[in-house]
């Protein structure tokens, strides 16, 4: 934790205030199919619909706009998978700032193109070969940059808190107070997830934070179980690009490690069946990473621990919708494809 | 018009207040990349996430909610090319009322397993050689049935009405009273263009509305230019499967033929490439019938009168998402299958 500060419920305040007007609002859906798959009362928060498709741009913007210019006269440095270099590359030409973003030279084709498009400088890197944080280090060295990574900063978390913050909103106006159970969010460093907690913090709920995980990158469940942060061994794949952190991010971690109630998981089968149900009953694209959260409810209500979602009221974050358009298509294309992928 | 109830402004807003909390009041989106290749300021009303996955839930629930039961006591008949049916069924399950839909043969197969799901009869016929009206009207004399057809009713273009009516009410919020200059909306048999010149009458606005088809089904538009109901020649296809009604319905042509300003076309390899932009630009899932708005402005935009959408804004209607996951995955693959489409 050296060097960080931890941000606290009133950041997320801030952070809505500071977004306003700036971010989508975005809309909250449910289906009567869902909720009779499930048992619960589940709402869907579509921040695949939010600005540059993900979640990620409400930190990149409440972030990248308390920035002191003077600390970073050359711009600033993103690492990311994708949906964050894209919202920081976003954010930069919105406030006149120069964009250098890393990314992995296998991330989706269309994720390096649209940040190329926003005036960003992009450096491809090799996952397997290479540390992303090592490459970043290397060129802030070029030059005097501010690097933001994608959990490890508390403007960014305080951001990211604003979607549940947000929903919590509409849901209590809708549904009176309290109505909201359990809040699922899809979870690769814990940036989400964090800012989550401090939401229901700052709006005075009650609901529990579970956090969402490919159930082959399940460190967040590891490291909660174990009480320190557990990494995932190499060599693994998952469709979910967006959530291949190789451990829990340190800042989020120290509010996850203490404050998360639970973390679900889902297979790469089950997350491209979740996907192919929201394009098929909310016509919507939510990308794989983006429909963990939903996958591990659907899971969950197939388990033995099914009973834990009976009567609830859940919100889920879809959290974004960059997906490639064949790995859509296979999703869509349903039964044959998924069981194979 | 004989037998017909021409409906008025006051209609939509009586309508507005029977949807207020069973309708979704869907959101509305917009694009940078957008608005640069139109020269437009756009927004897009996103009807395919209200209930059913089109606006025809607004116009079925309208009508069903209204009907005094004693006059029709064995339910509804409708005829649709889907949509409408989707709506009819569902909108009799939630008001306790027993529903046969007639639909053609050809109807995409999860529009038809949707209708039987929600408990409808469904009555399968041959588009090329049967009149749907007959059907109907066949069906009718075995029981004491309304037919609640898809636009030739009030109660049903007052439903339509409420997407453009509610459209208007959150972007005069946002942007100020009149700042929409032009309502475009997919047309079939043009209820819902008939319900949004009666919306914007309601508003206050200033709004023209124009209608866009398909460029081989282009009925409402040599309608308007001949002054009389011009039917479509038998034969064609098109892959906007929700609007190809064979001429412009009575009532609602009673309406647009006095009151539309003008009708935009969009042939099927722009309605393709639509869809695709919205999958990858908005991240949502329009059917083609719902595409044909946007993509008749696209086309628009490269026409000769592209200047007539400069510095405009312009309120498009994405008015359905219930698509096949074949067409939609051909169409979200890009280039060499839209061109062949």
């Amino acid at each position: 934790m050296t060097g960080f500060t931890q941000p606290v419920a009133q950041d997320v305040i801030d952070a809505m205030a500071r977004l306003k007007d700036v971010a989508v609002d975005t809309p909250i859906v449910r289906s009567d199919r869902l909720d009779a798959m499930t048992g619960a009362r589940v709402f869907i928060k579509l921040e695949n619909l939010q600005r540059t498709g993900a979640f990620k741009f409400r930190g990149a913007y409440n972030c990248l706009s308390r920035l002191d210019r003077t600390t970073c006269p050359d711009g600033v440095v993103a690492y990311s998978t994708g949906n964050h270099g894209q919202a920081i590359s976003t954010v930069g030409r919105m406030l006149g700032i120069p964009t250098t973003v890393v990314m992995p030279s296998n991330a989706p084709a269309n994720k390096i193109k649209k940040a190329r498009e926003n005036g960003a400088r992009i450096v491809l890197y090799d996952r397997e070969r290479q540390s992303r944080e090592a490459v970043a280090a290397e060129l802030a060295k070029e030059g005097q940059y501010a690097v933001v990574p994608p959990g490890d900063h508390h403007h960014v978390i305080a951001g990211q808190g604003t979607v549940a913050y947000e929903a919590l909103q509409s849901l209590s106006a809708r549904l009176g107070r309290d109505a909201v159970d359990m809040i699922v969010v899809p979870c690769g460093g814990g940036g989400l997830s964090a800012g989550t907690i401090l939401a229901v913090e700052a709006a005075g709920a009650k609901a529990q934070v579970w956090a969402s995980e490919p159930a082959d990158f399940d460190d967040t469940r590891r490291s909660l179980a174990s009480g320190q942060r557990e990494t995932n061994p190499a060599g693994r794949v998952s469709i979910c690009d967006a959530l291949l952190a190789p451990v829990p991010a340190e800042l989020p971690f120290s509010i996850n490690g203490e404050r998360l109630s639970g973390v679900l998981t889902a297979d790469d089968a089950t997350v491209m069946e979740t996907m192919r149900f929201l394009f098929d009953e909310c016509r919507v694209v939510v990308e794989p990473g983006g429909a963990v959260g939903l996958a591990g409810v659907i899971a969950q209500a197939r388990s033995a621990d099914a009973d834990r979602l009976k009567g609830k009221t859940i919100l889920v974050v879809a959290s974004g919708g960059n997906v490639d358009p064949q790995l859509f298509a296979t999703a869509i294309l349903g039964e044959a494809s998924s069981a194979s992928a």
